[in-house]
């Protein structure tokens, strides 16, 4: 029964195949967030810290922390990205105590995290490239982290789910040479969008179900990926998680914040038996409040939202 | 690639492994519908009506038609209920073109809706019992249609589900020394509230896996008995959903007229490759009228609902 242990300096989040489904906030990530790049650069964090209180109050169990600027004052992310993963990570942990996960293609910056950050990150991440093999695997052997292991390799992104198979293989026994065990390694099979190709979705399934029996290995994803260029994506995601999950995959590196996506983890992991007795679908669900009633709290708009669907 | 084929005077509707998940409308059936019951006894067929053409118009691709009504004037559903079957499928398939699927656990009624139908109706159902499958399956091979087969038998509902599997084998057997082939029996592995049953989902995605690999045949079933007695059912059938159609379920009868499960199954679909080039999702999801643009049709609260959805 794999489990990949992630820690902060209080909490332990398991990412395993006995667990409920381990939702990793993806939003602290300048990648494509313009606005959020500028403020960094001016050494504003408003943004990360609302983005962080607000993942973890929506459900995240993990905050991946991705510091992928690239200044306009300095177009080299080795000297620029390390001293901002550093920052963003005290930041960070100072204000949520959920595990983080150090997302980075610079290793400079995966190193400056792996300093910053107390307890066992998870390591964001290795691929089958020669060059990141040698690069990153010594980072975690050396602070004994978990590593997110992503199928690609030096010829690319394969559209043929077996190679992508072959390369995750690779990338395990690569580790294992360094003495990195297989539990320690969480699998990306990589999640091509359904719009352009037509199998994205049979072709995850199977592989999931393959990495798990085979490799006895976690898995994770990218999973709104598979929306990418679509109407209504978020119907399209709430359909394809519950349906990965089924399929064996243990987590997914996705925005928690929409309530579409996290009821139907919710419902999935009640439906795997992995909601013991109900309770947290019960609690997450209880009928609205009878007029006049006053609310125990201040509630977010995900509990409006959820209220409306129950009425 | 299993195929059950199902017709009306004019539509073909096919169940099977590679086709969409095909939708078995549910309302028409007075079981627990007091007014409904009451109206059929008083000779008012306008609530079928409406059932019949609602669940078309939101996506039904068969209609289930329960007669079963105690009359308070004569309690015997022996003699009242065969006449009502003819009745209401006369009148159903007078109404909408979509192929039928006839209910009854009254034998006489079985037999008065597949003299009364067009085309290929599907008979709802035989079960294990021994006198199920004497009175049943000669009427099946008789007037050569599809069966749904339930998985209980003389000692009951198993909550075993290899017992439930084992059950399944039986009916297909049997029904084969009729000489109706596997591919005419849609078994119903019988979901299990997950309120009551905790690995009712974990069994009914094994039972489903099992049954198409060992038995070959197509698989139905009430999807929202999963969610019974607990809050915010919809929530639970959309997850339950897409996650019977990736173990390989291929119909089921439920209510149509929900967005959130329709939603769920249309999504499923394109997921699976089930639907070419995203066309029906892309036509269900069409951004939503600009300000001053006028529709091309009226359409009902499924579309309303689903527009703000995507807004």
């Amino acid at each position: 029964m794999t489990r990949t242990i992630v820690e902060s300096k209080t909490q332990t989040a398991i990412i395993g195949f006995d667990q409920p489904f381990c939702v990793i906030g993806e939003r602290i990530n300048p990648t494509g967030r313009k606005r959020l790049a500028a403020e960094l650069e001016a050494g504003d964090f408003s943004t990360v810290e609302k983005d962080a209180l607000e993942q973890v109050a929506c459900g995240a169990t993990m905050l991946d922390v991705n510091a992928g600027v690239v200044y306009n004052s300095n177009p080299n992310p080795n000297e620029t990205e390390p001293p901002l993963m550093r920052k963003v990570i005290e930041m960070v942990q100072a204000l949520v105590d959920v595990p983080l996960c150090i997302d980075s293609s610079v290793p400079g910056a995966l190193a400056a995290g792996l300093e910053a950050c107390h307890g066992r990150p998870l390591l964001n991440s290795v691929t089958g490239e020669e060059e990141r093999l040698e690069l990153v695997l010594p980072l975690v052997k050396k602070f004994n982290v978990p590593v997110v292991a992503i199928s690609n390799d030096d010829t690319g992104i394969s559209e043929d789910p077996d190679v992508r198979f072959e390369v995750a293989k690779k990338i395990v026994e690569r580790a294992a040479d360094f003495g990195i065990p297989a539990h320690d390694i969480v699998v990306d099979p990589l999640v091509m969008p359904i719009g352009a190709v037509a199998t994205a979705g049979l072709q995850v399934f199977a592989l999931v179900r393959r990495l798990r029996e085979e490799l006895g290995v976690n898995t994770t994803c990218g999973a709104s990926n598979i929306s990418f260029g679509l109407p209504n994506r978020h119907g399209i995601n709430a359909a394809f998680l519950p349906m990965l999950i089924a399929a064996g995959m243990t987590s997914a590196i996705m925005n928690p914040v929409r309530p579409q996506e996290m009821e139907a983890i919710r419902a999935a992991n009640l439906l795997m038996n992995k909601d013991p007795h109900g309770a947290k679908w019960i609690k997450y669900n209880k009928p609205p409040l009878a007029e006049g009633e006053v609310a125990p709290g201040a509630r977010g708009r995900r509990e409006g939202r959820r209220r409306r669907a129950v009425a």
